[in-house]
């Protein structure tokens, strides 16, 4: 359960309440949310009883998911990626290749995104990959490269953490963390980012529903960390046309039920070149708060999923586009 | 197979080909397509040489739909309705009711989308229902109200035909026949309304894949009737924020691969009201030829399907920001 | 809705409740089932009031379906195809091609099912495919094939009806109707067999749920047609191993909140071939009613799905495994 | 890539292919699986050429999964548990509770599942859950509870490992390690889980097809631990009448392609008691190598997932019953 302290709690009335839970010998955790101050406690079946404490009360929602709701926070959520806002009127673009593959091509990529608009750059320096014959990417060398890159053009940085053994060095030049959709039920590794602060990209699950999405959300909330984007990156259906299917009736569907900023991978949503620029489009008009598309500069070369990857000139098209697009929702680039 | 004949074929040859259709009895049927000439030829078995026969070429395409392929016809289909185009550079708006109820509520609907540039009007006479125990459409009488509907405000029909014992009672008011999705399989269905020339809007079955819904387009087709627009209402999935999956990205596919236009119904695409002006906006930004829209004037009394019917107001707003959206795709309503 | 006549109502009761029912014009059917008197009325909003009368009471169910439910009538219904059971004790084997090609090929297979045990000879004469340019059955020389295997094995003759105008024709042969998957939802075709006596196997939707297969069975029983057995023959999912996923886990559903029958197609269930025999095991022994298999004798030269279809020799092993399954559960072929 | 050194190899022609990929700086990893050697090779983009090397090939597969395939081992593989053969033609009975609760209760169940015929007990310490709120297992106190119970019943123990961190303190009681439908794709967890030769229940997830299964068994594989053992625990399709969607087909199709043994858990399969039963038969009559079934002697009372677990009583029918299908398909619990 959650727990809320009302701002004007006595800090007499505090230490009681906080010393019957070290009595009842229950795991607690003290979080802060902006400046409202949360208790998370895990009770093992032996309930709480709250009524004799003043100042203390239970987060409740309508929903499974409490920290995530609406209700427990009306207004929209944004994240502030040093500077580069997620999910305010200013709408964010983040590009660049599936993986990091070499200093100068990253470098080339980076800087023409950037010269389209981008302010974050992707990349995966450790990649989950279906098959153990596949390139894994190139793991510390990639966060190496990701690093100079990141001093040179002055981009933030997003690229996947995998698993919790390599949350530090990945930490070290990542702006933003990014848990792909295979992670997405990884609960050790949502709870140890939960307990940074550092923003966290949150893919959807090929096969997970909006309530499973948002409470493995709430797994990083719970753990205290506020810094939370959705990304829905298409699910699993029967259709073929696509590799995957882009949901896009989850970003209103988020939009009411949630605070939290949500973003568009139409790269992975559609597993297609020539598609990525008509659902960017849909992205944004469906109301989405960014996008993240991968862009390669020589896509037939690319040493993973170079078929779904936009090249530089088509990105900038996109991005004048889409900001019209975005004009229309009252909202810019 | 089709076959095609050359346009100066003379009428020696054509004359000399049927005579050997004839003769190896073999059903065949003459069709047109713009000005070309067709000739549906149904095989079992039996193949036909055409290498003695000069002017009559097979259509070929390395899809398993060839009319509806843009290998066949390169440039897209507008389809006329009653001088309301579909598939140019104007879009087309739909919309009405989900059932016809009664003369006064289908007018008042009827004028007020009129008013918000709505150019034909939607609404069932005869309704499929999963249960025999619901309301089935006033049928007959719905007819009734529409002819005059029709008459009073000028508005284009589209209503649904649901069998073919009642297709000529449809056509009587229907400027076009809406097939459903779950009749998007239904072959005998498909072969009548094929052998018609009237405008035919063909929705995706709810498991339907690509191919699939241009293979059942190709039934129309290969009977003769070249106005065949498409229709995507959301796809079955295991996503339960919505009442279906809207899989938008057919949409670029669609007009990738075939040249007939295609069109998105938002609101059975989702079923849920909230998320009809969101997803709209998605649509045409992805380059839809236009959408069906629900519209009623007192949602929480409609006889079916209330709960993703739109207000009046609603789809005046609507329709004012997807002509914005509509403009960024050089586009207009 | 429905609504049940006490079995000791008196004829004065009777008639002035039907008096009643034509003053207010609504449409109504009486129907038997087995010997008990049901009216089914079609209310179009005008709710009928029962309290006045004596001997009338309205069929509730907590399902939408209600007479298909088990709280309707308590016992399995056993299906009397002109001596053949399904439903009961014995179990029941039905086998044959997927579509009817030549009298002899049709006799030849029909022997050698009949001889391992199969009582009842499936085969297509109607034909649904998906393209137009597929081999669409012989049709009206398909019926009069099986007419001519009929009168010389004394097997009964399943075959597939795709439409209102062939009724008849089918009728005319078939022991059983067939209704595809295709077609559970088409309406129109569900009330014209359900106006027939004449039992009726009803193939699960690809995308249908329980409650839509078991309502789309009301729509027949509704009708007045009690002889309703019910097919899975595989879903459509993501799984691309076999070609539609069957969903043996609705058949113990069934059997729980409907007394109909329930047989399985495992050939069009998986799709493949060398996955019959496993899946035929696993379906006697999940407490299906019977299995629809497709038998060729020449599968590589099959008109349509052969390579589904597995040869007689493998059928005769299936056979004679499935009886032990079945005595595992009690039953027999 | 994998290759295989003949047996006969020189240690000389050895020593020389080993340094060779020393020179080329490549990450490789001696593995053996029975008396075969091989050598894992993980190529980055360089490509090896084996032609100058004697006593080494590639193995190769027509399937994306090499080790995993029925091409690498044409003899079923049978995994031996301490005893307790999983794969041969003494099929497995896995019981327990969803999750470990208390001494006394695992206890009493452990005997009542052990008196049925099982031979192996399931029981959950780490417990991965779908929300932050819900009982997370009791962790180290289960792991204790588990290995008290083993010692004094004398059964085989399995149980969930949910990351790296706990795998020493899991391994310490688990004979087998279950990696959970979540993590079929943590290749971290699955990389160090087949770095030890423990005995890995590896279930599919939810949306995994069968080529993303055996690749990750490759994982497993392909790191050294040769002792894989899959399971089948229901998809995630639109069918509402279950929890999940059990894919039996895919016993059969695993059976053709791969040399591991599958069992089936019709508890999570289905997610519904009184399916447990039909469901259980239906998975032995389609050619699992056995089952694993959710136990508890007060399901209502349940810390998770009651509703899907069945009572002792039933357990010992269940044995009963299947013991008789597996006679047909002439194996034996």
């Amino acid at each position: 359960m959650i727990l809320e302290l009302e701002k004007n709690i006595s800090s007499e009335n505090k230490a009681k309440f906080l010393s019957k839970l070290f009595e009842k010998d229950v795991h607690f955790r003290e979080i802060s949310f902006g400046d409202r101050g949360l208790i998370h406690v895990q009770e093992n079946g032996d309930l709480i009883s709250l009524g004799e404490f003043s100042g203390v009360n239970e987060v409740r929602s309508s929903q499974q998911f409490k920290l995530a709701s609406r209700e427990f926070k009306p207004e929209d959520t944004v994240v502030d990626v040093g500077g580069v806002k997620i999910g305010g009127k200013k709408l964010v673009s983040i590009a660049g290749p599936c993986a990091v593959e070499s200093l100068e091509r990253t470098l080339e990529i980076a800087k023409r995104v950037q010269d389209s608009g981008a302010e974050i750059l992707r990349g995966g320096a450790f990649k989950p990959r279906t098959s153990p014959y596949s390139f894994q990417g190139l793991q510390h060398k990639g966060i190496e490269i990701l690093a100079e890159v990141k001093a040179r053009t002055g981009l933030k940085i997003i690229t996947e953490v995998i698993d919790t053994e390599t949350i530090d060095e990945v930490a070290a030049v990542a702006d933003i963390f990014q848990i792909g959709s295979r992670n997405m039920q990884n609960f050790s590794l949502l709870k140890k980012i939960g307990k940074t602060k550092k923003p966290v990209l949150l893919k959807r699950g090929l096969a997970a529903t909006l309530d499973e999405l948002l409470l493995s959300a709430e797994y990083l909330l719970s753990e205290g960390n506020p810094n939370v984007i959705l990304c829905e990156r298409g699910i699993r259906t029967f259709a073929n046309h696509t590799r995957n299917t882009l949901d896009l009736s989850i970003i209103p569907t988020v939009k009411e039920v949630s605070h939290l900023p949500i973003i568009v991978d139409p790269s992975h949503g559609t597993g297609k070149r020539n598609q990525i620029y008509d659902m960017s489009l849909a992205s944004i008009a469906s109301g989405a708060d960014g996008i993240i598309v991968e862009v390669h500069n020589q896509p037939s070369e690319a040493l993973s999923d170079g078929f779904q990857a936009i090249e530089p000139s088509d990105f900038q098209k996109l991005m004048r586009d889409i900001s019209l697009i975005a004009n229309v929702r009252q909202r810019h680039f």
